[in-house]
């Protein structure tokens, strides 16, 4: 069994009002960065796990984010899988 | 001009405790995931702006992260510029 490294990321479905990005806009604006259009705040979520492969690690990803990690009425997510670190066991 | 997606990542540093991480750990633990080591919870923060080039859209987000998007004493930042959009002017 190797561990991997899934990057999972979670972001608001874009038809949802996101009031902390707007927050951020209204930020970058006062600081003078008008040229920026648009912002919208998620979550990024690092999962070290134990896997026996690529694919199983990925799957396991996949059912957490729609067990827990993400509201998928109003989120979506990516699922990344990093290169494997061989664990010693 | 063309608009630009930037794709800003922040985590907590290494040696920073991360206690959402640590209650997204023990929920997947509770819910049978019991092959997951490590959870870290950080920011996916999409910025959509105006820019002449690459570099400059780039140069621009490391602005925006050094003076508000992340708090550099405890956090690291990663930023990703995709693709342009021709924008219509």
């Amino acid at each position: 069994m190797s561990v991997w490294l899934g990057r999972v990321t979670v972001v608001l479905k874009a038809s949802v009002n996101d009031p902390q990005g707007l927050a951020v806009l209204d930020g970058l604006h006062a600081m003078g960065y008008s040229e920026v259009e648009q912002v919208r705040v998620g979550k990024h979520i690092d999962v070290r796990l134990g896997a026996d492969n690529f694919e199983q690690a990925e799957q396991r990803l996949h059912h957490m984010c729609e067990a827990l990690l993400a509201n998928t009425l109003i989120e979506s997510y990516t699922v990344e899988v990093g290169a494997p670190e061989e664990a010693a066991r």
